[in-house]
């Protein structure tokens, strides 16, 4: 195992879909890379963004269709004991870890930056996300 | 924010869903790129190909389950202000954007390049398309 | 089409959906990629590690709900010719291909290195993941 050079290069985290199972897999990915050194950008398109609702974030977002019922009882279990909004929080704390809301999809949802839950850093669009995505572009 | 340095690296995107939503968070970050100067190549697999049928383009193609009834509403009603295939012509306007079928994916589901629209520019592998892939690789 | 410089990029690719469809595309680019001269890794979480369970792996897997029954079948023909894990054997053949269990998942799901298929090669967690991450990651 390398460790990571120098101002390697920065995250760009898309997140699309607001799943429980979804969004802790997207808050590991981020909260490792942020542990690493790594500058992580997150942005909130759809679905995602909706979970982030300051009045839905906390709630149980179920899972994807394939994980069945007894799939997504596990992940209600393991979201009880550590939820993806408290593990990004943590991420924001050891690195840096910055959290856009996609305008185009507050439009579409009828979102004011009001609505959104404090660890959304800002409102941006796709122009401005893409200028720092000088890394990885992952979409989840 | 820092500007896009001069040959910067391409972003290549795999697109697999062929639901509206996927489509259109799919063909803004496209634009985006393409906006910022990037070289996109755009590589059509399975469901995504489907809806690049020249007589399925234009039509509804629904939203991901977790979209719900409003959800897909919502969708469907910004695809007829402005639709995905819209946004990506315009992104081959502004910018370099290359489209291509999956090889693979066209002999899974017997299309031939007759059977796609024109904004499809060819056919080919994913050697290929990994060859060109000198940036990030975001699958959609 | 530029060949692919000398020491390029590793891929890294983050397996999280366990559909044969999602499964078939993601062993097709890492495919390509090893082909390529690419270091692919390949980290398995959620759904696509209950898909690599020994008594699981060759079972069928199903494919996304926007497949359709048609689209299912079309999968299923597809994966009777040539499964995924085949695809990614021939990959670890031609390359330099690994495959790493997600230690978190193996937890949520309950899951031992030994109900694992051999084609796994360890069990890791995140941050070993990252580190190793130089290149585009990849989420499927």
């Amino acid at each position: 195992m390398e460790p990571p050079m120098e101002g390697s290069d920065s995250l760009s985290l898309v997140l699309f879909s607001g799943t429980d199972d979804k969004l802790a897999a997207a808050a590991i990915l981020a909260a490792g890379a942020a542990m690493m050194g790594r500058r992580v950008n997150v942005f909130l398109q759809y679905w995602a963004l909706d979970s982030f609702r300051k009045d839905r974030i906390h709630r149980d977002h179920g899972a994807v269709p394939e994980a069945g019922a007894e799939g997504a009882r596990l992940v209600e279990r393991s979201e009880k004991k550590q939820s993806w909004s408290d593990v990004l929080l943590q991420a924001k704390d050891v690195g840096e870890l910055r959290i856009t809301a996609c305008a185009k999809s507050m439009e579409l949802l009828d979102i004011t930056k009001d609505d959104l839950d404090p660890i959304v850093d800002e409102v941006g669009g796709v122009a401005a996300f893409m200028a720092e995505a000088t890394g990885p572009i992952t979409f989840i």
